[in-house]
């Protein structure tokens, strides 16, 4: 008798979450602050990327589940699409299955290299003016070439993505894409189909990545990189990128960015240093540093404060104080 | 003192899921796969329709019930909107009633002909290239003139919908739409109020249905369809449709469509066959063969394979191949 | 071993739900029905806003809390955004702490005034035609000059909210914005930060509030308000609003809007009474009569019906008849 009572609360239980929200997880992250920028008003602004997202597994046995996410980016301080313009799921719109031989999935999101290479960022690819990663290391590349100007481009649209297991410590990690929009080129112009992969490396306090990418035949990156973590609250990082624009740009085809930073846990607070540099071939180069300091309210919340200075035909110094909250 | 610990339990399950979620399930769909058409490059793309809903039905007492539900069409291969553009809720957008005397609902959402006729289309209504709803059986009308170019078209805005109880297998459907937009046509020409009507009718294994749309004075369609459950593994489908556009084509006003198929369960894969033709007064025709393959990994998710050849003044073969998940 | 069971029990309780919904509460509102004005044919259409929204609070600690809310805000009779172009997030996208020191919140939404004279307005700020408040009172006044003509003009973009703690019945509210976009004037033109501040008082029946506005440089607002609850059943509310508009419109600069009105609760409904009139400086007035009741299925949903009276260069009468349910 009593064990019925409790069998029957385990299932009222479940049937209340079952009703409520059967397979779908709602999640996302907002992140505003004040910002300063040398020349301009302070403004209201974020330093990461903005979402709200839409995912779910599901068990089919045997191992093999299938996996789906949604995901919206939007601008925090004025309510609009990321950009004002972007897709409604530009953070990625993709279905797939996971399993013994990793996970394939299908449709639009972030490139194997893009989604590699953040692990090796001090600022861990943040999106803002302080982070080294869009101006300094990827130099304005973009994976999409149709997508409009400014676009952070580290998206394939129409694309199969694949994940190995690991293995030993070894990861690889693959993107193609259909020609199906000519890749953004003129039509009649000869076309490739865009191509990304990145193997990592883990073992023990040390991580490494190779990566190569192609957005169809525009431009091509490659890239390294390598983090070392000496001290349970102590991590090195470093990454390297070599761009290729012969096919578009005749002269200065050639562009390179590195950067170099560390991590540094102290209680609830994080210290980020970072500095790194673009030479663009026989152009004036850029040279960034930041520094970044975060203060975990919670697991999922914390406080920030930044500041870098980047310094190129026309130097630009940014402060910025604000909440990062996962949800 | 048991008693109230197991109260207590019950009441701290209710409050959990309450508070995580009191009264919205969010569910979608995402159906993309590998395609390919006579003389494109090979693409992604969907075979059914993308969304991701917001749906709830609140017990008001003595049978009565309210109900809403907020759908949004997207394409999945790219993160947009449905055809880029589309309403945000373009899948729906309504609220209302639901007792003992059907459900009354108001906003927007698929007209009862549209609503209906999925029941008696082999390939359940799907949207892709392979399917023969949208080329083949409605023959380009729309029931928004209004709508973009290339829209699905089986939608009103501003109307109220009307479900009957089903009465001893019979069931009528209703939807009527204000003047309001007057129907898309041009300021001052005489407007008549977008109408569709449904009856269907279903006893053991045999099914059908009636129906007579009107958006506004532009077109009227009247259809037909039938379903035979042979065999608890074999069903059997037929619809046929008439348009009559005389109001804005004095000459080939009427276009016919039909078609026929079958369903055919063996184990976890169901094979789908159809054909159909479209017969525009002294035009060319429309013909079109499919065949289709599910195999269900769960309730939840297929694979699916599917290959067309349709046949008018330019013929076009297709192949896909995807995954189809609900959430 | 007994207690091992119910332990267990809470646990897989809080795991389904904290898997389904970790920590967002999906809500909002649909509000629809049958609308008749004044020489234009019967429509579908709104008496109040339609929203879907995402909200969490997370407990830091000490009192302390971190909030978050995105909404957005919809036209249900057609599915789109609402005004058809609005801001995804439109209604707010705001991210915060609380504690004892009130609420600061950061991003975009409601200003302190437009937040708190709500309550002042027999019909609770209805955004619908019948509704004195956009009208009459704020009399086509706009929170922030760049957004699209039309618009409700209720908020900030780039802002920083603050609420007080509310003590011995006073609470204080602000809200001020950035100069980032120039506030919408002409490039080169002096501007001013947008600010908003109110302040409200609670005694038992007693309600007042006083509250001032600023959009950069272009209007000022002033405005007062104040209820009374003279039984349980019976409410009384006046509102008293005055704009300058002396910085854009050299003539006629300053317009004022009154509105007085009373609930009246009795069962499951409630009456709603009111009129208001706005005076710009040597324009012709106008004067609204508004009659509204609303009947209550249950604590989330209600029907409505409601009529107005609005008299000026040219009066319209207007009728509307619905539904509303909160999600």
């Amino acid at each position: 008798m009593k064990k019925l009572t409790l069998a029957a609360l385990v299932l009222s239980c479940f049937a209340v979450s079952a009703q409520a929200q059967s397979s779908v997880t709602v999640y996302g992250a907002l992140d505003l602050g004040v910002t300063k920028k040398s020349d301009t008003t302070m403004a209201i602004g974020k330093r990461d990327s903005n979402k709200l997202g839409f995912k779910g597994v599901e068990e089919l046995g045997g191992g093999l589940k299938a996996v789906f996410q949604l995901e919206t980016r939007f601008e925090p301080d004025t309510g609009t699409l990321e950009s004002g313009s972007r897709p409604l799921f530009q953070g990625q719109s993709r279905v797939g299955l996971q399993g013994d031989f990793g996970m394939v999935r299908i449709g639009r999101g972030v490139t194997a290299y893009m989604d590699t290479k953040d692990a090796f960022d001090p600022f861990g690819g943040i999106s803002g003016t302080a982070g080294l990663k869009g101006d300094v290391m990827v130099a304005g590349y973009t994976s999409q070439p149709l997508d409009v100007a400014g676009s952070s481009g580290d998206r394939f649209s129409n694309a199969v993505f694949y994940n190995s297991p690991e293995m030993q410590g070894f990861q690889l990690n693959a993107t193609v894409a259909t020609k199906e929009t000519n890749n953004g080129l003129a039509t009649g112009e000869a076309s490739t189909m865009p191509l990304s992969m990145s193997g990592t490396y883990k073992s023990g306090p040390v991580a490494a990545m190779l990566a190569y990418e192609r957005n169809g035949v525009e431009t091509k990156v490659e890239s390294l990189g390598a983090s070392l973590a000496a001290t349970p609250e102590l991590k090195f990082f470093t990454s390297y990128a070599r761009q290729d624009q012969s096919h578009i740009k005749p002269t200065n085809s050639v562009t390179r960015g590195w950067m170099i930073g560390a991590n540094y846990v102290m209680g609830a607070g994080k210290f980020m240093a970072g500095m790194g540099q673009k030479s663009p071939d026989n152009v004036v180069k850029t040279k960034q540093y930041t520094l970044g300091y975060e203060y975990s309210l919670s697991k999922r919340s914390f406080l920030y404060v930044e500041g870098s200075s980047r310094r190129a035909a026309t130097n630009v110094n940014y402060y910025g104080l604000g909440v990062h909250h996962n949800f």
